[in-house]
């Protein structure tokens, strides 16, 4: 192992603090790893500056603990660690140790921003479209609108289906919150509920009402507060970069988009019926803050679509404007930006809370257990085949990505194995036991585990479309209820173990085919088996030597690590295994 | 060598274009290199767009050239390749070739705010401490100020000697006009001349006019004729970031300050004679406006000082607004901006032209190139010896902080062995021979060279202090004319090939002792070998087969490329050489 610092609560002594406070910030040097010293630079209004770290303690397994302290100046503050070793003199960022000088944007930040909600570090979201998710008997009697081409529920929804209407509403949710709930997840997601003309409803018509086809605005309050007295949490979904072009503000606010004087306009990659919004307009701005007021007694937040072209458009990039704008009119209520390519230049703004985290885990995690052969091409635009990676490479990725945005902004982004926009996991990786391992990393990983509904009982698509079919109430037959015991045993194990949702995430060294990583917080150490393939017992020698472990879930065996510091873990995979460390300090 | 992609003229169709036009980009791809399929992917309103290069060319060499065409419809278009090879999948970014996933940050850029002056492209900039560097006749009688302890030009400069005034003025500069055509620089920089109460003037106790003690605006303007009838040029140094205490705004507008009701104030580095500006008054902004257009007449630009911190305190960053204000007031004046650790954050934003590229050029040099043994510690305030680093770590930290740039502002930034504020050149690397091979690199790299005066003729000091000697105009004997003459022919070097100036940057694989790289541009090929020691034979295969090279500095025998595509290179180290490759398409 090598020294170690990130931004969770070992290693941080307060990670919302407020400006002008002191923050004490911890570098753990592995036992027997010789250090004679430790200094913590830090920008202060752009300066670097730099101080001596102290030894603070020695832990139970024999690592040293330094300390340093880090007064507050700044809203967003990059510091990083230079260490003396045997080896050298080394920096410490969140990419980890560099034997040469990196710029400062990998840097670890602790942010003053006002924090997300509690609630949403432990959340477990659970993705709804509502159209196919579950009726209530009243759907079924609602008058079909003129765009729309009716199926019925056992229909299988086929490419270009984005008019077909399946008669999905929110009284549908609302009867089966039980499966929901049974999951384990806690926290609603559905896509627009705003009319519009289409089943995605990323078209919005109106932002004034909830979508009579749903049930109305009375149907949003009914599930609402069936959530909460569940305890649960539901999330609105706003497009904010454009709207359907039915929405009367594209003849009654011209000012509020992209329109010369020939009446053409500017639209969301091109496509007509989606013209741009222009956040240039004080009114749109007004308008947008009332939307989020309407709906703040019923949500406790939003998912922001097409966030990363939102106030964007040429020479105008208001997004930061918005960002901030919009997480104001929230509240107390979270944010998350949805973003396919990388969003980390857009966190820690003091606006959006999180992101969707396609590109720092979805593709990643798709790269390492995707099937030989994939029925599609394309992953949310990126032209060829999502290429097969590696676990050093999916390392690679998920740590560069991680390491530019604070530990707040990536624990409270969204970790997603597929969505409405994508296909299902289940193909990707092409058996229950992968989707296994794809479901153990989105349980165990930092990062808000996003379940798209379906995909805990193994359903399949390899687009978008085929992938939003119905939810098969009434084929249990279909069912993968092996997959759905696991999606529900590994969200108890999060919801049970500290660590995997507040711990630290160190990575040990694994092979080709395993990923292997430590969630640690002051409770307790946890270990993380992925296992794609392979049947050689993997061999280690990063943990605490004299450690024994037990299983917490998947079922091995305990693991000993030997005096000398070497563990032996003998699973064959496609394998989840997860322990956790039977001494604790 | 792997696929290849830069900024420079070779790859981009038009490095400055207007918003709206399409560019046209290309990757080069070395002969041999099995490529099935190139995209490129640009940023469009904050939306990855993807488009297939299409094979443009083979040229002489068998490299194959793929184009694609960019439309620029950003200010900053950040862009990158996908590149299928018969290795797999990989993106092409300004880190080089990477075989996962990469945040946008190292993306090339392409920018359409106003170029830099283009003279700026091909300056060689000499840096000038007005104090130290001559005397006219008339320094000698001016009155000394109260606060100044006087001495005469052969007394030694030494620690804690910022209120020793050696009587330098601008007069005195001009009068040695000839010493710096003779090197061949072209560009004068004139660390302040504003009054303070110190040798180094970066507390100023007015803008309005040049110090009298420096001869006045008279001086200025004289000096500034001088130098423009050679066709040279001649920039200022203004801080920004503070004033000295001693300034009449401190008591008379006081809401330029950052001035609590009990009299403390913020201050530069808390040094109480620096009260720090608050660019959150208008009337500041204004202020420093009119300073800039006075200036304009006689000034080619200005150097800004503690660029970093301007505009940076607490919850307040006006940084990116002051640049872009100063840079308007500026007109077709260049503007460099000080950043001792990172400056890339504050490029690229139609403000500051380029850094004083410490952190990518001097710091990676400087632990290269460094003797075994250093009289000093400590580096711009980094903490422990400059740490020895390997070429390896040398070409990474160079492309780290350069892949974070566009080249525009990568070339217009400032390259430094040196300066006021650090030790020397000469006393780092300890020998006159290693100090050619830090000049060659300083005058064969991208990005513009400044030359610190008295480098030149071999100068040592440990530290800010003592490298700021006066000039040994009178001591001939102290000059090391070995190392004039090298700087001068390296200087000539660089004027004569404009694959030095204007051309990419290829990196060819060496050793721990070696950099070797090309500088190509449509007229010619260059090698460049800078070795620090060792005496074995280099072997690279990354040259095209079959080539010839010739000598154009340093004096080794021309290379053969053998049919095989080996070349070998037999010179011992410390050496610096340089080639060019005699058949050019």
């Amino acid at each position: 192992m090598i020294p170690h610092h990130d931004g969770s609560e070992l290693y941080v002594s307060n990670p919302a603090p407020a400006l002008g406070e002191t923050v004490s910030v911890f570098v753990r040097v592995p036992a027997g790893l010789r250090t004679s010293r430790i200094h913590l630079r830090w920008l202060s209004d752009g300066e670097p500056v730099f101080t001596s770290a102290v030894v603070d303690r020695t832990d139970a397994t024999g690592d040293v603990w330094w300390r340093a302290e880090m007064p507050v100046r700044n809203p967003v503050t990059r510091y990083r660690f230079l260490i003396r070793t045997s080896q050298g003199v080394r920096w410490l960022t969140g990419l980890g140790l560099t034997h040469y000088d990196v710029p400062d944007n990998t840097d670890f930040r602790l942010v003053t921003h006002l924090a997300p909600p509690a609630w949403a570090r432990d959340a477990v979201v659970y993705q709804i479209f509502p159209d196919r998710f579950a009726r209530s008997g009243a759907a079924i009697d609602r008058e079909r609108p003129d765009w729309a081409i009716p199926a019925s529920w056992d229909t299988p929804a086929a490419l270009g289906s984005t008019q077909v209407l399946y008669g999905g509403d929110l009284d549908g949710v609302a009867r089966r919150l039980d499966h929901i709930a049974g999951l384990g997840a806690d926290t609603l997601y559905l896509t627009p509920f705003f009319p519009g003309r289409s089943a995605h409803r990323y078209d919005a018509s109106s932002f004034d009402r909830v979508d009579p086809l749903l049930g109305g605005d009375a149907a949003l309050s009914r599930l609402s507060q069936s959530v909460h007295e569940r305890g649960m949490r539901i999330l609105g979904d706003l497009t904010t970069n454009h709207t359907g072009l039915a929405h009367p503000w594209f003849e009654q606010n011209r000012d509020f988009y992209y329109i010369k004087k020939d009446g053409s306009f500017e639209s969301w990659l091109g496509l007509g019926e989606l013209p741009k919004l222009n956040w240039g307009s004080g009114e749109l701005r007004r308008r947008f803050v009332e939307i989020i007021q309407r709906f703040s007694a019923d949500l406790d937040g939003w998912r922001i679509d097409v966030a990363n072209m939102t106030g964007r458009r040429g020479a105008d990039d208001w997004t930061y404007e918005v960002a901030r704008l919009l997480r104001e009119a929230a509240g107390d209520g979270l944010l998350i930006a949805e973003h396919a390519h990388d969003a980390t230049g857009d966190l820690d703004r003091n606006g959006w809370h999180g992101t969707m985290n396609y590109s720092g885990f979805t593709r990643p995690v798709w790269g390492w257990l995707r099937a030989d052969e994939l029925p599609f091409d394309d992953f949310l635009g990126v032209p060829g085949e999502v290429p097969a990676r590696d676990a050093a490479a999916t390392v690679a990725t998920m740590s560069a990505f991680g390491a530019q945005m604070s530990w707040r902004s990536w624990t409270t982004s969204w970790s997603i194995l597929g969505s409405h926009d994508t296909a299902r996991i289940r193909t990707v990786v092409g058996s229950a036991d992968r989707q296994e391992v794809a479901a153990g990393l989105l349980l165990t990983m930092p990062g808000t585990p996003m379940i798209f509904a379906g995909d805990e009982i193994g359903m399949t698509g390899d687009n978008n479309d085929t992938a939003r079919q119905p939810m098969p109430w009434d084929r249990p037959d279909t069912w993968d209820r092996a997959t759905f015991g696991r999606y529900k045993n590994l969200i108890a194990l999060r919801k049970a173990h500290p660590a995997l949702r507040r711990g630290g995430l160190r990575w040990v060294a694994g092979d080709a085919d395993s990923l292997l990583f430590l969630r640690e917080c002051a409770e307790q150490t946890v270990l993380v088996l992925a296992r794609r393939a392979g049947h050689e017992p993997l061999r280690t020698t990063d943990l605490p030597a004299g450690s024994r472990w037990e299983n917490l879930y998947g079922g091995a065996k305990p693991l000993y690590t030997e005096p000398d510091g070497s563990t032996t873990i003998d699973v064959s995979g496609p394998a989840f295994q997860v322990w956790a460390a039977d001494t604790h300090k």
